[in-house]
């Protein structure tokens, strides 16, 4: 089955020049418009943003089935759907992927969840966040295009998981942060090896610096993952829904919680998902996507909740950072999903953050990012709202690592203070 | 075939009356007095440590290895070899191991290792250390037992591995540590909601106090899971050296590098290689195992290198915290281990330590524990000194995470600041 086939002879003539598997060429998710593969990211035409078009006809819904479940306990056994060439679990990378779905019955209980209530743990990935995933992918771009520099901006998670996969395929890394990043996050990134690099400037000075950096000479064999090659990056989130429903036993869930940064995960799993049915490997049957917001960062929330098909940006002031993007490339598209699945986007406090940080850790033993306190807090509160029905199957995305935010849980300590004596112990009521 | 049986009939009654799968009962590593299971670790004859013994004389060699590669992608495919009940896999627990064993191709060239470098990384594991594999086993001893409380005493690793895992199995957890450890390690221990308990004293003073509690009426109900729950407890790094051979294909590594706190984790290592020869699981050949110390916290390499069987205790100073024990229980049947296999045991200074840690990041993307950096630069000083042998297979063990002793790799930062424009790039000379 043909979920997209390439128009014109030119492009066909691309593919076969750059082996990227089953992609065949981009393809403007605005106005249809297709390029050869290639380190483009926006549309010629309108300015759009790029996907990866892809022909899956070859394809028989069982021998798939079946190649999968035979594949390796990582992202690669999901090859075939991929832009990667078929061998790409060969060469040296970090294997992400294959993370935990975990089933979370005390969580369901204190919830009141009684259709089944997942968490799918990705801080057990190599770096421990789901870039691992996004960036697994741009490496293969990056090689297939020749590139020998792997390079992004960052402010976290996304550097370490540039500089650790760029160690260990071999390549020069060169990352770029704001110069004043707490040093703790800085630790994380240089270890690895590459060029860490400060900008004298906040987050945005340090994407226009990138831009300008890819139109120039200075730039020429550099592979930034979330500019150049974001098409390609950006493909990594599906594999967080083909591994959910096959964790699931090739059924889709009914409820998906989302975190939503630039918005582009969501997109991808929805994609993702939407391939999964068209390729015959689950039911067709409906399914809600809800996005999960910071408070402090809720430009989509806000949107969402006014009715609006645009996203206004705002100044991010909230502790979960790794979602801390004001003005989300992805914004509209996520609202066009929630929208059409019967899904919502909702958004909670720091506090709430925090302490549904506490709520998952308490439950179910998973110490998450600020991030997964965000999808934990939003699932509660749309849980008491009614927006998420208690009695269907739910899964919460967990996309980050608790001990790469430890400051967020900081206020946690010591329940009590003993001297070394049982007579201490049972003063203090602990018995 | 028969590793061991039990000799009398009381012992059976027992097991009988617990379930821990195939084991049968506790018999003491000195003498070989056996008493039937319960929550007890030194002989009452002699006081030497009490280990599980198996009854598998069930098992049919090609049987045996298909249940277990049809397992789980955890621990628990080997729970015929286990002391847990052959449903483990069905109750809540954390599910760690199956960690990735990462071909470690760069490293290799870098230590001029031709015969095939590997590291077993198991900061993959929930909580991001090997200690959720002996806990999920010490659990499971809890439950048999009808503890309610999970209870250890620790200085870091060991108590996140306890809370976490006493979330999700629904334990009461009551972990003690020094009142005086550093508040990120506080937080990550406690942010699982259990009790966390500051001892006045040292980490001798707690142990003490641990001991106490266990003899006394206030410690009824509970399980220590390095106290009176060790046998079971540290019967989980058998599944390190069931992991590794099984993930070279059912082969025995040729050489393995193996920290050292207690010494239990080597130990444990050959008894489970020594079970899968007995079980035909692998070919009967030779290994050698060698161990890797802090020069800080060196009292079973200083033995090992004046010759001596006794181990002399040390005061630890090193920043390798998770191996500083100056008194390490298994120093002796660590060095009868090394001497019999070829192999050695050998220290590194928290320089090298330090290098081993970058060395290891930069050429395979993993970030690794302090710990880590004690076995990678154990490995090149074996390599250098011709001890380990470049041409022969080799694994080398990663027992924890990076992000967990950020402070070692402090001194890594930024390789330029520029101002966010072309020319500050050129100058800084980065292209």
């Amino acid at each position: 089955m043909a979920v997209q086939t390439v128009a014109s002879t030119t492009d066909s003539a691309t593919a076969n020049a750059v082996d990227l598997g089953p992609a065949t060429a981009l393809s403007c998710r605005e106005c249809g418009h297709r390029v050869p593969l290639g380190p483009v990211f926006a549309c010629e035409e309108c300015f759009g943003p790029l996907e990866i078009a892809y022909d899956f006809s070859a394809h028989d819904t069982e021998e798939l089935r079946k190649r999968i479940e035979a594949g390796p306990a990582n992202i690669w056994r999901y090859a075939p759907l991929l832009p990667v060439p078929a061998d790409v679990a060969a060469k040296p990378n970090l294997n992400p992927g294959w993370t935990k779905l975990v089933q979370a019955d005390n969580l369901a209980r204190e919830l009141g969840v009684t259709g089944g209530l997942y968490v799918k743990d990705d801080s057990g990935n190599p770096t421990h966040s789901f870039k691992d995933r996004v960036v697994a992918q741009a490496l293969e771009a990056a090689r297939a295009f020749g590139f020998t520099t792997l390079s992004c901006s960052s402010t976290g998670n996304l550097a370490g998981a540039v500089g650790a996969a760029a160690a260990r395929a071999g390549f020069r890394s060169c990352v770029f942060i704001p110069h004043d990043l707490e040093q703790g996050k800085v630790v994380m990134a240089a270890v690895y090896g590459g060029e860490l690099v400060g900008i004298e400037g906040n987050y945005d000075d340090v994407n226009r610096f990138c831009s300008e950096l890819i139109g120039d000479p200075a730039g020429e064999g550099w592979g930034f993952v979330n500019v150049n090659l974001r098409p390609y990056y950006a493909e990594g989130s599906k594999t967080l829904a083909y591994e959910i429903c096959e964790q699931l036993g090739w059924r889709l869930p009914d409820q998906l919680v989302v975190p939503i940064a630039s918005g582009s995960q969501l997109t991808k799993i929805d994609k993702g998902l939407q391939e999964l049915i068209r390729l015959g490997l689950v039911e067709d049957r409906p399914y809600k996507i809800f996005g999960a917001q910071a408070e402090g960062c809720s430009p989509v929330s806000t949107a969402y909740k006014a009715g609006h098909d645009v996203v206004r940006p705002q100044k991010p002031d909230t502790i979960a950072k790794s979602l801390a993007i004001g003005n989300p490339a992805d914004g509209p598209y996520v609202l066009d999903i929630a929208r059409r699945t019967g899904g919502a986007v909702e958004d909670v406090t720091d506090e709430q953050i925090v302490d549904a940080i506490k709520l998952l850790a308490r439950t179910e033993g998973i110490f998450a990012e600020t991030a997964g306190g965000v999808t934990v807090g939003v699932t509660k509160k749309l849980l008491e709202s009614g927006a998420l029905d208690p009695s269907l199957t739910t899964v919460v995305l967990n996309t980050g690592d608790g001990l790469k935010t430890l400051d967020a849980v900081a206020g946690t300590g010591l329940t009590a203070t003993i001297r070394p004596s049982l007579e201490s112990f049972r003063e203090a009521g602990l018995v």
